[in-house]
């Protein structure tokens, strides 16, 4: 080992996450080293996020089109899956990460490409690709932003079977035949309808009772509904026992508890996420390796001052858009402190991912989408909260019609029966992916049923179905 | 005259203003009577907010496929202009209204079709188009809910012209070859978008600098791109001075200032409302006929306390979820007042159209869409306080480029420095129309700056421009 090179903060992964502790500590003056050991950009840039909604946005745009006079006839056909994987490949900077290097290098954050590991208190060791060895020494924090990978269980024959995860699941450049998927989440309802609809025939397999089994049960009903009429297959209550594949390139089977096998030409695993924290050194800090990493409302480990963990391997929330809110506050957090600043860890104070908790917000971007912010009913029961669900069905408003013809969908609000105000809501239907900001700014504003009667939806939007749910609240 | 008959509420037009004060004073237990001398639903239904947004929504759809991978070529053909004129008159009920007198009749409210005036205090005399006469008296309120209509200037030539009003533009079912639109308002802009779609080659003649001159400049700019894009022709700083049409059937033809002479196939004179009040007897009650109506925060006029206006005739905001909100209010502030009960109309109290003033939202379906709240820059200016305007490019967010290829949009906050709330904002982009009502609820909710920060928008949507702003805010 050579001598350290000394920072004021390092982080461990340069992921969305990882990125915004640069970005924030950078703004605030202190030297900031980021390590990646793939991609800096992270798997939100390559294999889950913006690859995904690439592919998934022609399929929404078509069936949307679909749903317009003087316009269903010309967008009958399958969509061209050429044009679809070409869009997809720009978007994903044909999986190099110059852009995001330049970024980095742009805002003074010095990049180690390689392996990290912590090495005792403040301190990370550097294996690069090359062999070379490098430790960092961090004044103020270390940060862990290195995130998840897929989890595949040990089925028997899963070894020789090759599944798609999320990562072949959204970098594919061939469309399979029949695709069969493995899980409910997400991940599963994403990948089945944009490869559905990019020509092949989806099965899903699902071991609960629905899809989407996090969101209100009518996220995952209607969706299923969908997926269904356009063609896929959605068992629900179904186990996996094994998986069979001869040979490299023929056709997969899985056979289910109870015995029936059912083939397909590829095999997507969706089937949940793993910390990547086997390998990063936790051992030498007395943390377990593999474990995720709990950490408090501003993201500190606890016991530890100096390490912090955000985005998904804190598991607070695993979602992008979480993991750069955290990752803002952490970056606030330790700037301060650096500062001698005392942090305002406070509910809804400057460094607390109080979100994280009351207002965590979900866009699922399959044919309808589904958007979700807050509590589910289930879970503002659940936590004691005196509550009432109020439900409107979105087709029943005339901006919705409009919108598309025979537009399916459903809201609700999940209202606090003693403070009058809202905790969560959920929206179903096309275009739902941009009706929950309102919802979340609602939420986090706190703001009461009485005032909110005078936020007016303008008309004829789908926003209407505000005015809806307030007019079925009031009753 | 025969004796009256008795209500405690009496509403002169049952367009969507009316027909909320009905829901609302027949649901507080009052007796209710509507007036209607044309169609019960009013123009919104049969000729504006509805017909407009069925004619524009599949040009917008088409826009939208436009701009995915996959689809574009499909999509390159004209729209089909007899299924979106199908889709238009089933969405006005072929101009006719029995379902919402079917709607009247189940909340129980006494539908009168026939010509009201005002007959002195508290009284309305009803001339039915059979001419049969009736006085209703109202114990509680009259409330004038008669809108406006489309004002054309008395300019040499118009009248043998035949002009479009709104009316004709949004029910009309032949393509004009060429349509000339005198005006740069929401009316202008938003026909101009549908007939150009439609078929039609469309030159816009906006007097002033700009299309949509009451948003912030960018708006009427975007949309006057695109416009132009689509092969339509925009210009601005032009008088028409004259217009000229011989025969019935043959072309028509403007003068402008100048001498210039621009031929079309039809013309749509765009040029701003007046209030229907001249004939319905506001001179017996002290008021000049022909007058906006002016009223309170309450929707009551002055002197009068027993006489409300609503919706686009008290000139307060000529928008109909606005007429439905400031219905609700009224509606809710009379059935205090019969109960007994004093009215909460102070600042955004449940009986104060305090959004009329401070928060105003407005959607218009262009291709781009604008949609905005409450003040724009140069308003907030003039109302003296100190303000920030933070802009973003709405193409550089990512869910937006995912979202549509070549996104061109722009979005401002604008925000009050001392009290750190959003004072108003405006998006300008495909999708634009639903990203308002979280500034809505913002700005009605007054919630701080620093709060906002925690309203997360999920990754990637077009939403995502909110982090944007927030980030150039801070700077």
């Amino acid at each position: 080992m050579t001598e350290a090179v000394e920072y004021d903060v390092v982080v461990l992964g340069g992921g969305p996450a990882g990125e915004n502790i640069a970005d924030r500590t950078r703004a605030a003056g202190l030297r900031t080293a980021v390590v990646e050991s793939e991609l800096v950009g992270g798997e939100c840039s390559y294999w889950a996020c913006i690859p995904s909604k690439a592919l998934l946005r022609p399929a929404l745009a078509r069936s949307e089109a679909r749903r317009v006079p003087g316009l269903a006839d010309a967008v009958q056909g399958p969509l061209d899956a050429e044009a679809v994987f070409a869009h997809r490949d720009e978007w994903t900077g044909h999986w190099k990460d110059d852009g995001q290097i330049g970024w980095l290098d742009s805002i003074g954050a010095h990049v180690y490409r390689g392996h990290g590991r912590l090495y005792g208190i403040r301190k990370v060791a550097v294996t690069s690709p090359e062999g070379e060895h490098h430790v960092l020494s961090a004044r103020h924090a270390v940060v862990v932003a290195t995130g998840t990978r897929a989890v595949v269980p040990d089925l028997p024959g899963i070894a020789g079977a090759r599944p798609w995860t999320s990562r072949e699941a959204t970098s594919a450049s061939r469309v399979p035949e029949r695709l069969l998927i493995v899980g409910g989440s997400v991940v599963a309802a994403e990948v089945a309808t944009a490869w559905q609809a990019l020509g092949s025939s989806v099965t899903v397999l699902v071991r609960g009772s629905r899809l989407l089994p996090r969101m209100e049960p009518f996220a995952g009903e209607l969706v299923a509904e969908a997926l269904t009429a356009a063609g896929a297959v959605v068992r629900t209550g179904v186990a996996v026992e094994a998986v069979v594949r001869d040979g490299s390139t023929g056709p997969v089977a899985v056979v289910l508890e109870g015995g029936e096998t059912l083939e397909g030409d590829e095999l997507l695993m969706a089937t949940g996420r793993a910390p990547r924290t086997d390998d990063i050194g936790l051992d030498t800090v007395g943390l377990t390796p593999g474990d995720w990493i709990g950490v408090d409302d501003g993201c500190r480990v606890p016991g530890h001052d100096w390490l912090y963990a955000v985005g998904d391997v804190n598991h607070r929330a695993l979602l992008t858009h979480q993991g750069k809110y955290q990752a803002r506050i952490a970056g606030a957090a330790i700037a301060a402190r650096a500062a001698g600043t005392e942090p305002d860890t406070g509910r809804w104070g400057a460094h607390a991912a109080t979100a994280d908790t009351e207002a965590l917000p979900q866009a699922v971007f399959t044919d309808p989408e589904a958007a979700a912010v807050g509590l589910t009913l289930d879970e503002a029961e659940r936590a004691g909260h005196r509550v009432r669900a109020v439900d409107y069905d979105l087709g029943k408003v005339s901006g919705a019609g409009l919108y598309a013809e025979g537009y399916r969908g459903r809201a609700r609000m999940v209202v606090d029966l003693d403070r009058e105000v809202i905790l969560g809501a959920t929206f179903v239907g096309p275009g739902a992916a941009e009706l929950v900001h309102a919802a979340t700014v609602a939420v986090v504003g706190e703001v009461p049923i009485a005032r909110l009667w005078h936020a007016v939806p303008a008309f004829p939007t789908v926003s209407e179905v505000w005015l809806r749910l307030l007019e079925t609240y009031r009753g």
